[in-house]
Order: structure tokens, then C-alpha cells, then sequence
């Protein structure tokens, strides 16, 4: 792939401050930076970098263009612009279509034209899937799910019945959508299952991360807004929702039946109770413990942020002392004649 | 499947207040509820939906069935009638027996009647599997592993070396049984790794959700006892043992070598450090880090629950100035003529 | 494989007291232990055992020889001594060369001399593998991959395209290395992906386990220096490195952009944020959330060890009512005549 600044600029309407015939053919980052190919500023501090690149542009604001000794292609949001451009020379989603002859596709499974379905992949009956869309080697579709069109599925993702996705959804290996959620009732013998029928609906544009998995539901499908990102290693539980476009970091866990809004943003390792509603616009913080429902817009944290091991140690023989602590102030105020003011203070604790 | 209320009742020990030859066909959830099918009441919160909802029947207690409209089941604990009642119309778990084509079921390895191997999945010599046992695509046994009858390997299953899986044992995607444990010894030259010799042993009823991991023994093997539940993205070392009946949420972390006991209830995102005992009937609220023994039937927590990130930031500001706020304390006892009663608390600190 | 303890001793250079011609068969653990196997005195408070294990030898160190009752192989470090003589022992990593009919290897991949591949393996074009590697049942080798001599792979292993493993490299079933670093602009429209078009590059004798997943760079390769050993379920964002020897307990999220320096030892269930540089040689314990970039040797902790959930509950109200207990004790110094030394405590709060 060839392209000229010129092109670049009118496709993909930035200014271009530069040689219009220059040719560009794939990306690199600012520095080195290698000619023939595009770069950004990702980060306001490597502004230096911006009069030593070898590349031959940079896509940057209209305020840092002045200190660049090359071409430059002028964009509001340069993350932004760099994200749609590059996408011209990324080869990862090129394929030839065609099934693979040790794919085992069920005969009563349907493809549109333009898919491929590597080897060792898995395409039980009742399955449709839409047109021009990947499905890697080792993938397992069981029955009767709906794939959309232009859809990638890296590899060793797992598709389980009845799920349903939309249009441009990717998956990365790893990924199960559809696995059985925790639903468990008590007996005097042991737990016994409650079955999960329902099952996992995805949108359009959902990218979906390495070794995440969604359960299904127990009776309605568990689902995932158009344009939401989830990152790796993250469980939603059975019955969930999440809005559209909202963005999760790695390593999170959300429990069964909790709803989250849409452009919400969830930073990584954030745990989220069940039953609970995360307002639109949210913002949680890395390491949080989410144990109530949040309001839209919200921001929140939780975390206890490391500290060297003697002054954490020090902080949590502190804590586990902080009866004695607040005893010697209530002594201090009689002393003093003072009120004190903490009494009735245990009432709240049936709210954590 | 189609069954009447008076087979069910007789079927399941309940008591029918409605007509004996309604015909159910399925499970609903409780509104709207679908004419023709069975509902619960999950939540008595829900109660008011008794009087709306469109199901045939609804499994209640005793104290709701008068509110309402439509037939009912009246059993003591509706959650666990409706459980059993509903793997009646559970689609999930049935399959026609036979080995796929592309099955690789190496010629040393035993059978028996009633199973089913899918695509891709493979099964390595030595092993031997009971009956009517599913093995789903993209399955990989490896040698001289055993599995029981009934179990349900749902696709994308790893199963160790010599690894024994008990009866009705039911496995979900990505989970992998046998993994390395992670075992070192330093030298000069870096990490020497203890060779894990052992394997993993699981009892009968035993459910593990997608993507979990359970370490095999050093030596000995590492065991899940019978009726154990497991959620998804759940880490077991090796030589740990989970007695029977426990349950463990999505996301918990046990180290190597710990012991937990029967009945645990462990909530989502624990961690628990290794060389540990849990005592049975325990339960660890979501969240806790544990750090040392607990007792049986102790609940405990450890969480810090999230706040507005304005509150987390002040509170994390406090606790750094804990030592000041002490000599604060201290310098008022003083002026006050107060011994102050925390001299020697560095003492504790060992024990963190 | 049948030793005796003379050439034993002489082959790892440990000293022999006892039988030069007693035969080795195996390995067990010191209690019972097993005639003609080979055990080690794992934890110095089991020395009681040294005198009733029916092991025919024991590595012991020179102080604990004296009480045991059979031969000793005397190391100076029994753990690592034990660790290079039991892998003479070990079946684990066994195997014939060969091909499985059922595994699908593109004519354009080049595979060295002693190499297996199993059943439902998927190598593709351009892939190069060195000698003597093992790539379990189920693996997916992505275009242009390069993997060294050597390697385990054990099963389901996914290693993305122009990924490259040094040599011994070990990888555990459902790791997944190259999957799509987590890069989003965002857009009027929702988010827009940044391509990622680096990969991983993993150095010599690298460990890694089940269900771990290693993020590709965004323009340069995310690296995994020689003699890491990354346990399970781990998660290691795009454009990180890890330094050499570096070990990484089970259930650590890093978030991209994240450098670790060498002999690193990280604990369970640590989380560190993204754009941070850990040192070599630091340590952190289980639990800790990483904020902060950390120096090299550090020891730095931060979970909130757990409690019950009664003495939870008191401290997280306490906690709550930070604000009044400073303001209590500000109006105990006013009433003293005592300067407060707490203004401008909030200005550290950009620090967080």
C-alpha cells in the first residue's frame, strides 16, 4: 500500500502543510521515525522529537506543525487522525476468503460470500454468518449463533449457541462469549444449577480482548452496546448490560446482572458488584471496588495506592489500632470538657 | 419437551394449586412472562409481578401463591425447585453420541458408550473416558488422563496428563486442568524450575466456568472435592485442595499450596495467599485479600469500597499523614497530662 | 530412567553420603517418601521428617544430614539442587517427533529437525521453528512467527503473527502471545482503533503460563526478557518490556507502556498502571496497586490485609469518618492552645 500526503489529506480531511506527491507506505513512531512512512506525536512531552523525526510526515496539531523539519498533516485530534490513517497500512485484517479443508463447517451452517474459516475451525449447524467476515484457525461457532458481516475472529475465540453479533465485531483469542453464567441454588445435598438459557448479544464495532469471557443469561441474553471496547482478561457475568461505547481496561470483573451505561469509562482491575447500576458518562478508576450503584457522570476510586512495605506496614498497624486512637481522643475530650461527637457512628454500617 | 403441572409436581415433590393437565413447554422469566412456560420468583422484591405475569405457572412459596393469577408450584425454596424442575427444559446438555471425522482420538485411548467427540478436539493415548460423556470441539485430553460418565467438556477444554475428572463433571471453554504449578528455585544463572510431577484431581458435580486455571502438584495432586463450584477466570495453584460443596465467584487468586474447606462460600476478585487453611463453611466477602488462616465458619472482608474520586483522593491524603495525626495526639495527651497508650504497637508488625 | 546416586552426585556436584550404587527411579515428597525415589527437605520446619521418610535418598543441606536416617546427596542449596536432579526424572516434556495427519502446516512454514506438531495445531505460512520444539495439540502459530529450538508448547498456545520465542521457551495451555494492544482515539462517533502493528518478542528459557495473554506494541515489539517466568492468568499490555529473570506471580495485570527492570519479583494479583518503570531487583508484594514509577531494590506493599467482616465494617466507617476525627482533634488543639499542623495537607493531593 502507496499513498500520496496528498490523498492522505483530502480522504481524510487534514491539512496538509507539505509536499502533496510525497509517497507514504506504512507507519513508525516519532523517533527514530523512518522515511517513507507516517508518524505522531503521541504525547505532548516528545514534542522535541518533532525537529529530529525521519519520518517523512507527522500528523500533528496546527500548534506543533512550526516545529516540524518535514511534512506535516495537520489534524484537530492527531491521535485521532493518526488512528484513521494508519488503518490504511495495517495488514493485520487482510485475508483471502476460503475454508480451510480442515475447517469442519456443518452443512447446515451458512456463510455469506467473502469469509474464511481457517483450520481446526469449528462451524456447528444453524449458524449464519454474514459477508466478508474472518474466522480464524481454531475457532468454535456452536449452533445456531449469528455472526455479522466484516466481523474478526482471531483464532481460538469461542462462540457459544444462540449468541448473536453484530457488524466490524473483533475478537481476540481466547475470548468465550456464551459460557455458562453462575447461577446456583442450595439443597441439603449440594448446589444445583439453575440453567441459563439465554444468551449473549453483541453490537456493531465491539472489539472484544484476549481470554475475556461473557456469560449468558438465565433467561435473557447478556448485552454488549454497539462500539464497546473490552480490553483483556475481563468477566461479565450472566444478565449484565453494557452501553454503548463504554471503554474497560484489562483484569476487571463485573458480577451478574449489574448494568453498566453507555460511554462509561472502567480503568483496569476494577471489581464490580452485582445487582448495581453504573450511570452513563461514569468514570472508575483503576483498582477500584464498586459495592453501590453509581450516578452518571460520576468519578470514582477506591484504591489504597503502594506504599514502601515498612510504611504500609506502619499504616496498617495504624488502622488496626484506630479503636484506640479514636478511644484516646474521647479522652482527651472529657479531659478537655468537650463533646464528643461520635456517638451513634455504628449506625451506618448495614450501608457497606 | 413437553410435561403437565401434575407430572412436574409429582416429579419434583410440589405442591400444585392450578390445573393438573396445563402443559409447560418451557421456562420464562417471571415478567412478562410467556403463556405456556414456567417462571420463579427470583426476588420477592418482585412480588408485585405475581399478579402480571403471563407464564402458565410460577414456582412460589406457600406465603406468595395467593397473590397469584396463573397456576402455581408452592415449594419451601422456590430458587431450588425451580432449578431442578427447569434442567427439564434445558436444550443445553443434549447431544447425539458419535466421534466427528476430525476428531483425533488416538487408538490407545478407551471410550465409552454414549460419548460424544467433536471437531478438533483431540484425545491422546492412555486416556479413558466413561459414558455418555461430551468432549466439544477443540478438546484437547492428554495422556492417561481419566474423565468419568456424564461429564460435559463444553469445547476448548485442556485436561492435563494423568489428570482425573470424577463424575458429571461439567467444564467450560478455556478452562485448563494440569497447567504447570509454578515452582523455582534460584541460582546463580537465574530461575531453575521444580519439575510439577503431580496432577489434578476433581471430584463428582464439580462445575469450573470459562478460563480458569487449576495447577497440578508438585508431588501429590491438587484436589477439588465434590459438588465444588468454580466460576470463571479463577486461579488455583498447585498442591492447593477446595473440599467439597465450596463455591468460589469469577476472578479469585489462590496461591499454591493452600487448603479450603468444605461449604466455603468465596466471593468475586479474592486473593488468597498460598500455604493457607480456610476452615469449612468460611465466607470471604468479594474483594478481601487474605493473608493469613481463617477459622471455620469466620466471615470476613477486606475491601476498600469505592468513593467519589474527590473523598478516595482526601482519604488516601489522611491516611498518609497518619503518623502526624498520632503525634498530634500524643503532643495533646501531653499538654493534658494523658499517658498515652500506644507505645509499642511496632511490635505487631511481624505479624502482617 | 534408572540413576544411581553416585552419578548423581558427581553429574550435579553435590556431595554423596551413603550408597554410590543405590538406584534412582524418581522423585516423591520427603513424607512418606517412596524406596527408590529421591526426595528434598522442601520447608526447614519438616526436618522432623528427615529421620521416617522412606525415600532411598534425600537432598538435605550439610547441617541437616546428621538426622537423616538414609542416604543424603548434600547440597548447599537442597531446593536448587533438587530442582536440576528431578528433571532427570520428569516425563512432562517426553515426545516423538513427528506430524500429526491432523495437523495443518502450511507449505511456506520451515520446521528444524526433532520438531512435533499435534493434532488440530495450525502453523501458517512464513512461520519458522528451530529444532527439537514441541508444539502441542491445538496451537495456532500465526504468519511469520519465529520460534527458537527447544520450545514447549503445550497445547492451545496462540502466538501472533512476526512473534518471535527464543530458546526453551515454555508456554502453558490458553496463553495468548500478540493479541491487539488496547489503543483507542476517540472519535465523534465513538472510539476508532489505533493499529498495533508491533509484536512480542521473548527471550531465552522464558516460562509462561495458563491463560496468560502479552499484548503486540503499538510500533515496536512488547519484550520479554531471557529467564522470565510469568505464572498464570496474567495480562501484559502493548509496548511493555520485562527485565531479565524477572518472576511474576499469578492473577498481575501491567498496563501498556510499563518497563520492569530484571530479577523483579512481583507477588499474586498486583496491578500496575500504565507509563510506570519498576527497577530491577524491587519487589512487591501480593495485592499491591501500582500508582507510581518505583526505584530500583525497593520492597513495596499495599493491600488491605483482610479482617473480619465486623472489624471490617468498624474500620471502613472509621475510615469514613476521617474528616470529623481531624476535626476533633483540631478543636482539642484549639481548646489547648495548640498550633494545628495540618494546613495545607490537601496540596498533595495532585500527587495521587
Amino acid at each position: 500500500m502507496a499513498v500520496t500526503l496528498g490523498e492522505i489529506a483530502s480522504r481524510f480531511d487534514l491539512t496538509l502543510k507539505g509536499d502533496a506527491s510525497a509517497v507514504i507506505e506504512g507507519v513508525c513512531p516519532l523517533l527514530p521515525g523512518t522515511p517513507g512512512r507516517l508518524a505522531y506525536l503521541v504525547d505532548r512531552r516528545l514534542r522535541a522529537g518533532l525537529s529530529q523525526t525521519q519520518a517523512t510526515a507527522v500528523i500533528v496539531s496546527a500548534a506543533d506543525a512550526a516545529q516540524l523539519q518535514t511534512h506535516a498533516l495537520i489534524a484537530k485530534d492527531p491521535a485521532l487522525g493518526y488512528a484513521r490513517v494508519a488503518q490504511l497500512f495495517d495488514p493485520t485484517y487482510r485475508f483471502e476468503p476460503g475454508l480451510h479443508p480442515l475447517a469442519s463447517v456443518d452443512a447446515a451452517a451458512q456463510l455469506g460470500p467473502g469469509c474464511y474459516v481457517g483450520p481446526a475451525a469449528v462451524i456447528e449447524a444453524g449458524v449464519q454468518v454474514g459477508r466478508d467476515t474472518y474466522i480464524g484457525p481454531g475457532c468454535v461457532i456452536r449452533r445456531d449463533a449469528r455472526i455479522g458481516d466484516a466481523c474478526w475472529l482471531s483464532g481460538h475465540v469461542y462462540i457459544g449457541p444462540h449468541c448473536q453479533l453484530g457488524l466490524r465485531v473483533h475478537i481476540e483469542p481466547g475470548a468465550v462469549i456464551g459460557s455458562r453464567g453462575f447461577g446456583l441454588a442450595r439443597s441439603p445435598d449440594g448446589w444445583v444449577e439453575i440453567p441459563q438459557v439465554g444468551a449473549v448479544r453483541i453490537g456493531n464495532d465491539v472489539e472484544i480482548g484476549a481470554n475475556t469471557s461473557i456469560d449468558r443469561g438465565t433467561f435473557a441474553d447478556t448485552e454488549i452496546g454497539d462500539g464497546v471496547k473490552l480490553d483483556n482478561q475481563i468477566q461479565i457475568g450472566h444478565n449484565c448490560s453494557v452501553g454503548a461505547h463504554t471503554a474497560i481496561a484489562a483484569c476487571v470483573g463485573i458480577a451478574g446482572s449489574t448494568h453498566i451505561g453507555a460511554r462509561v469509562l472502567i480503568g483496569g482491575a476494577v471489581g464490580i458488584n452485582g445487582h448495581l447500576t453504573v450511570g452513563d458518562d461514569a468514570v472508575l478508576l483503576a483498582g477500584t471496588m464498586v459495592t453501590k450503584s453509581i450516578p452518571a457522570k460520576m468519578l470514582v476510586g477506591g484504591a489504597l495506592p503502594h506504599q514502601s512495605a515498612k510504611d504500609w506496614r506502619r499504616l496498617i498497624i495504624q488502622l488496626r489500632g484506630m479503636d484506640r486512637t479514636l478511644e484516646r481522643i474521647r479522652a482527651l475530650e472529657k479531659a478537655a470538657g468537650i463533646k464528643g461527637a461520635d456517638e451513634g457512628e455504628s449506625l451506618e454500617s448495614d450501608e457497606i
